[in-house]
């Protein structure tokens, strides 16, 4: 018989046997056990917590007595009576072995733990920050062996974490003496530890243990909006969401008229920089109130951008990206500290993780979409496409992921269009024409009803009906071609062609009215044939984009798509493959990846391996310009009509029949349309 | 018959054979010869120029014919046409060898040449920046293999010159990608390489070829004074020197006051930091303009000073050096880029060394003076004095150093003296009183004359005659006692004692009278028995800190003494003897070593490894602390007294003879001093 007890762990199954009296903490640290622990194992931060389990274990193989660890002990007693400690719980600093034992590691006890994302389909995150807590107990100065406070600081890291080669930020300094004074010579100090480099840096100092906890932003910043998830950098866990406009839209919609801007008017991309540096630090100052946390405690942000939203964030003129050949400044990922992009807002020394930009026109958005979906772990062939104001495409498998971006423009996202707004409360966001009535009923966000069902108008009383954001154009104009209103060629028919009194006259053209209040000096809301039009660009402008890295892969099909962004939130992958704005695949091989960016950048806030990830993937994916490949042209103008072949896809052609309609506009149409009165 | 031809350098004797057409610059790398380039050997920086030797080198068991070295070739001529090369001068990327030949690289060709100092019993300085330039071409982007403008500079770095892991400062990132197109692809990079760091960083960007130099300051940072000494980093000249007084003087005198300024007011020590930092940037803005470069050229600074101006320097509380332990928040050296220290009339990026600290009371000067000094290598026991506001005192050999300092006060820089006032013109600065009409003749500063010379009166009629400054007034008490005007215990005889009318009544004591225009409405200048208390104060100290080191090491005698700081560039060694500032010792051993701090900063400048030297010979220095050793107080006690022992100093008793006389100053004295009238 064995002096020594076995020790069996779970989940992790590693095992040993140790000496009788040793610490559960010291037993999982020399198995490399995942468990905890801030303090270091002097029984005050009671990140150990652990919970042994006592009875029969055949599958382990052992017999756990009910004296298999040591009793309390007064530092446990002492922490039960302050905090409480769940029942069946220890602390694994101070509890010892005395015999044979399974000892059950909960989640929260874990360093690297697994985050759960809310949608099941995608694989979870695996927490490994940049940044964590350590409390350490530092040597008091001693005239006799004069060192400086923070040569002691380093040496006690040193000694009691192994953490060698640590640097403490500049613009901490002047505060350590104070500090480890305040803490009578015990501080908790977060150190960032960069992923590539060896060294390690101490980013914040708090007097004795700290138990506050430390945060991450975790920011997609668009052309359009700005959205920051604040994070919890120990459990994973986004604790609140806040978005706002990007205020670069004064200077332009979109990216090349900031480009535009920047070009005419000297100066012009500081005042660009200087204005979303702002933004976000409003955000952090938003999301810091709301959580309750202090602002010194946020001490990571990570970014995901295109690249014109990336130089104008960093702080470099975005000219070269307006001409060929669309150079970037840097295209490997940049790290910088909080206070060299102006965001006071946080920690000042906290590290800002900007990730790599794939080329001048696929940029950092869509490498953060790539370590969201890993295009490059997939078996089969993949076409990721992530819509915003422009289109970022990956198409790839296991053995090569080729890139491109598409000027889709900001038709998608509701922007210039007739009766288009933004995504806000009162916009149409669904729509359905029915096929024999021609009438069309729609939902409007804030409320779950359709228009025809009761209590609607009661419901939108409040928000009215306001416009028709991206993805209500989207379903409208795919609703017109379906109930046979709009020709293939994307020519919607007068009231005599298609028998709906919906469509009216608009100059030489006509345009189909889905909710008018005009009478009662409400909106008039319609689809015009401009609308179409632009539509028609965007969604040519994207098919292009993928039919091009199609061909580069010498291939007619993919075999499954996932639409992130916009798309994957609110456009209907039905409608959207109507429409043609993606490649012919089977229904049931189009995945919604919700927003895959934002996504990206919480794994890169979470786990600072999927940092250098990214980095190697985006050196090897192939990237293909579409603004200078013939190609692309040719399939752009090829994608103009909207003709389905229904017979490629069977499950389509069970909810939808598009009629050979083909319209003709006849040049002496001479009414004017009704004018909204407003 | 050897094919290949025999090359040999001089002045390194390193030799060797090589094919015939091959550049002496491609030879010189090959054998490890320093021959400079920044263009890499492309012809356009012309700092390869080497002189070969034509005719018989029996030492070198050579002979070479005149047609050793290929022909001029068109790069030369152009060069020489544009710029012209010096006669028998070469340029080694383009001259190739065709026969035996010896060629010699003159200094300025050579990176790590020797700087002479002008005081020729130091030794020399060997240039080893740490910043350095390098020409490179870099690749045009291409669409279709994307990647960033920095990307590819990287690139290029590593393959034209072997250096990886460089990053770019981030403020630099800006004005990449203008600079690389102005050049048309061609940059030259400043780059700083750490001393103990794996990567380097580009500090600064030139388009195409950059030959205006690049520079540093060496910052000799004290109390009272602020000295700057713009130098080039490649030929380690000092180009312009500039000082200022310390505008933290109005905070307090010494370092205590302003320690005190600190802890009585919050926020004053962000004052002080904010101040001295402007004094800098002033001090740059000064040395920049007067030697006509650009500010972004200044890349690196070099900081020596005491640890409370340390600290106010980094922006740190140094509250905590005004009491024991006097703990310092960090001992190690310390480097920062400009921009942390808001120093804005230099390069943003530029480097900013500060050297390590000994102890809480021994700083970055201390350590510039052991840098400058080397006690670590003395084979002989030596002890080096450095006397500002606060004495620096080492003494070892090459087995052991050890290092304190001691609280002399402002005297010795002439401050709280009744006559007393800063080193500038119309100070007296030399002084001798004749032993046998015990009266004085004296030299101001600014003027060659002594007073009783003809002319005297003219030449200082601009600046006048206007006080007594540091070292005029430890001759003055030197004098006086070697004049039998004062006695061993400091005492100044009346009139009637001393047989000198210029012993005059003030008070209950007498003053020495050395100038005296109070009739016409002119200063009357003295030594006041409260000055000659201050001076032997302060001279005890500074004595008492020695002879506590000489305990230390168990020593009754030191082989020599090193006079640094006001010391060695103004203070006679004979007077300080006298006087008893040091240990005694033969005055032929007295050697004066200029501002040995400043010196420290130089070499830290132009040579990075001695920038290890020093990191370690600090970290072996053996430091003693004068504030809590009892004996410190018994040698100040002891050490008050003037009462040289002639017998010990053969040397001395030709220069001084002390008369034993001792002086008692009636209590009845009642006449009072004329009063100064201005």
């Amino acid at each position: 018989m064995s002096s020594k007890p076995l020790v069996v762990f779970t989940p992790s199954g590693k095992r040993g046997y140790f000496e009788k009296g040793t610490s559960i903490l010291q037993i999982a640290r020399q198995l490399g056990v995942d468990l905890d622990s801030v303090c270091g194992g002097r029984g005050i931060c009671s990140k150990c917590q652990i919970t042994p389990s006592y009875g029969e274990f055949p599958k382990h193989g052992v017999t756990v007595s009910a004296d298999a660890l040591s009793e309390w002990n007064k530092v446990e007693e002492r922490y039960n009576d302050k905090r409480g400690l769940a029942k069946g719980r220890r602390l694994g600093c101070q509890a010892c072995v005395q015999g044979d034992v399974v000892i059950d590691v909960p989640a929260e006890s874990q360093v690297h733990k697994q985050v759960i994302r809310k949608d099941a389909s995608v694989r979870p995150v695996k927490m490994n920050p940049a940044t964590r807590l350590f409390y350490v107990e530092v040597a008091e100065p001693d005239m006799h062996e004069p060192s400086g406070d923070l040569e002691r600081l380093k040496k006690a890291l040193k000694e009691q974490w192994g953490i060698g080669d640590v640097e403490l930020d500049f613009f901490q300094l002047n505060k350590l003496q104070k500090t480890l004074r305040q803490g009578n010579w015990a501080v908790t100090v977060a150190i960032f530890k960069d992923h590539t480099a060896t060294r390690s840096s101490i980013v914040e100092i708090w007097p004795g243990l700290y138990e506050k906890g430390i945060y991450g932003l975790a920011i997609d910043l668009g052309s359009t909006t700005i959205a920051a998830h604040l994070t919890d950098l120990k459990s994973g866990e986004v604790l609140k969401s806040a978005g706002l406009m990007n205020p670069q839209i004064r200077f332009g919609e979109d990216l090349m008229s900031r480009v535009s801007y920047s070009m005419m008017n000297p100066g012009g991309d500081k005042e660009m920089t200087k204005i979303v540096r702002e933004a976000i630090n409003s955000l952090a100052e938003q999301l810091t109130a709301e959580a309750a946390i202090e602002k010194k405690s946020l001490v990571e942000v990570v970014f995901v951008c295109n690249p014109v939203m990336h130089h104008l964030l960093l702080g470099i003129d975005p000219v070269e990206l307006g001409q060929a050949p669309f150079a970037l400044a840097s295209s490997n990922s940049i790290e910088v500290s909080a206070s060299d992009l102006d965001l006071s807002n946080m920690n000042s020394s906290g590290r800002c993780y900007i990730l790599p930009c794939i080329a001048g026109h696929v940029g950092a958005d869509a490498a953060a979409v790539a370590l969201s979906e890993e295009p490059n772990k997939s078996e089969d062939l993949v076409l990721v496409v992530d819509v915003g104001t422009n289109a970022e495409i990956l198409l790839g498998n296991k053995s090569k992921v080729l890139a491109c971006s598409s000027p889709t423009g900001p038709a998608f996202e509701g922007a210039q269009i007739s009766s288009g707004q933004r995504a806000a409360p009162g916009a149409i966001e669904r729509i359905e024409i029915d096929n024999n009535t021609k009438e069309p009923r729609f939902r409007v966000i804030g409320c779950n009803l359709w228009s025809d069902e009761e209590g609607f108008t009661e419901a939108t009383r409040k928000s009215g009906i306001t416009g028709i954001c991206g993805s209500g154009i989207i379903e409208a104009v795919a609703e017109l071609r379906m109930a046979g209103l709009m020709d293939e060629s994307g020519l919607i028919g007068s009231a005599e062609a298609t028998g709906s009194s919906r469509c009216i006259p608009e100059g030489r053209t006509y345009s189909y009215v889905i909710y008018d209040q005009s009478d009662e000096n409400g909106p008039l809301i319609s689809v015009s044939q401009n609308d179409i039009r632009a539509i028609q660009l965007a969604k040519s402008a994207l098919y292009a984009g993928a039919r091009l890295l199609m061909d580069e892969m010498k291939i007619e099909k993919v075999d499954r798509v996932v639409l992130a962004g916009a798309f994957g939130a609110h456009i209907s992958s039905k409608h959207a493959m109507v429409l043609g704005m993606i490649p012919d695949v089977p229904l049931d091989k189009v995945q919604s990846a919700g927003n895959a960016a934002g996504t990206g950048a919480r794994i890169a806030l979470c786990n600072i391996s999927s940092r250098s990830d990214i980095e190697e993937m985006v050196g090897k994916i192939e990237k293909i310009e579409t603004a200078i490949e013939p190609k692309f042209q040719e399939h752009f103008v090829a994608a103009n009509a909207i003709p389905h072949k229904l017979d490629s896809f069977p499950e389509l052609s069970k909810v939808v029949n598009l009629p050979k309609v083909h319209f003709n506009i006849g040049s002496d149409n001479k009414k004017r349309r009704r004018r909204r009165k407003l």
